[in-house]
């Protein structure tokens, strides 16, 4: 599909149609297909909990204000946000330096060079931390939602859970925040749309200050 | 440009092309059909500075490891993340409801309420704060960059910035956060590209936590 119609066709769609199963196949393909996007320093610090049995979609529904469209969606993604990904030993960072060890961008002697940038940046503070887990993750949503509609899929980014609810029930580590929920399948076609929402204007999102 | 073009063609690069400018009317195409994108309750927590100036863009290359993408970019977006953008009085949030009370979607007397969910879900800690802020303003900074490539345009995301000198030099309200700069313009095709980093496989994203 032609990006600008990705852009204007993806909606958040609140009425899944239950009798259309997503196969394995294709929300492999999705994932794999939203993993190419970028993040710092490569990291790539997002993961997935993939939920299609109804009952686990009931446990996460009663998390997450009875939406119905939690079961309803054959497919709910529990997205991760790993706030450590950052640190040294972690495999993600050492793998990382080691391909680029590899490729040839860096040297072996750089690994505490390439150690205490990934801290300054990402671990020096909570805040940085809670930005790095967060900016790349919603990166990957992101394009998750958009791969989802390239692909003939509907979406819908949810919010509105119990964040420390999710984490106990689904047994997410503490290293994990949970940016949202995703809600993945085909409009029902027997519901109606709600037209769009309103978006800012290109002068209202450019800020100049003096 | 097909999505799946799209997806495989953008990439991070490190050489643009400084005799090749892009038009401002380019830029409002280009941040307009980012701005389509979903975000928490709608309220689209981002902004961004653009600049174009050479000397405005030497200030900001000082500040980001001396990077000399930061100043041959014909644009630079300082890309802003609004960290009270759920608070009870802010313009956004108050517009939002409106427009949902005048679509119907909400009536008068659920003011308290829509504002007490705000508040839960994105102003009760810090870290919910910084999560609202950085995720949504991720979901607007990847459709930048996708849209950049759908317009024939180049990007490169750096996060290698002082963040607290950035936001200094260029006058930015503590309420924001720097999640990204956002470097755009047209790759020099006398440079070579570097071949695309590794990713993680669909089985390294998918967790399950028993």
């Amino acid at each position: 599909m032609d990006f600008k119609d990705v852009i204007d066709k993806r909606r958040a769609v609140n009425f899944f149609d239950p009798e259309k199963p997503v196969s394995d196949e294709l929300i492999k393909e999705l994932v794999e297909m939203a993993a190419k996007v970028p993040s710092s320093f490569n990291l790539q610090p997002w993961s997935i909990l993939i939920l299609k049995d109804n009952d686990e979609k009931m446990k996460l529904r009663k998390l997450a204000w009875d939406q119905p469209k939690v079961s309803e969606a054959p497919v709910v993604f529990i997205v991760l946000a790993d706030r450590y990904g950052w640190r040294e030993g972690h495999p993600l960072v050492e793998r990382n330096f080691s391909e680029m060890v590899q490729a040839g961008s860096m040297t072996k002697d750089q690994h505490d060079w390439f150690i205490n940038a990934c801290k300054g940046l990402y671990g020096e503070t909570e805040e940085k931390q809670q930005a790095f887990a967060c900016k790349n993750t919603g990166f990957f949503a992101m394009a998750l939602m958009f791969a989802a509609k390239h692909l003939g899929l509907d979406s819908h980014p949810m919010d509105g859970f119990d964040h420390d609810g999710v984490r106990k029930e689904f047994n997410v580590p503490e290293s994990y925040w949970i940016p949202l929920l995703l809600a993945v399948g085909y409009f029902d076609e027997k519901k109606q749309l709600h037209p769009p929402k309103w978006r800012k204007t290109f002068e209202e999102i450019v800020m100049k200050f003096d």
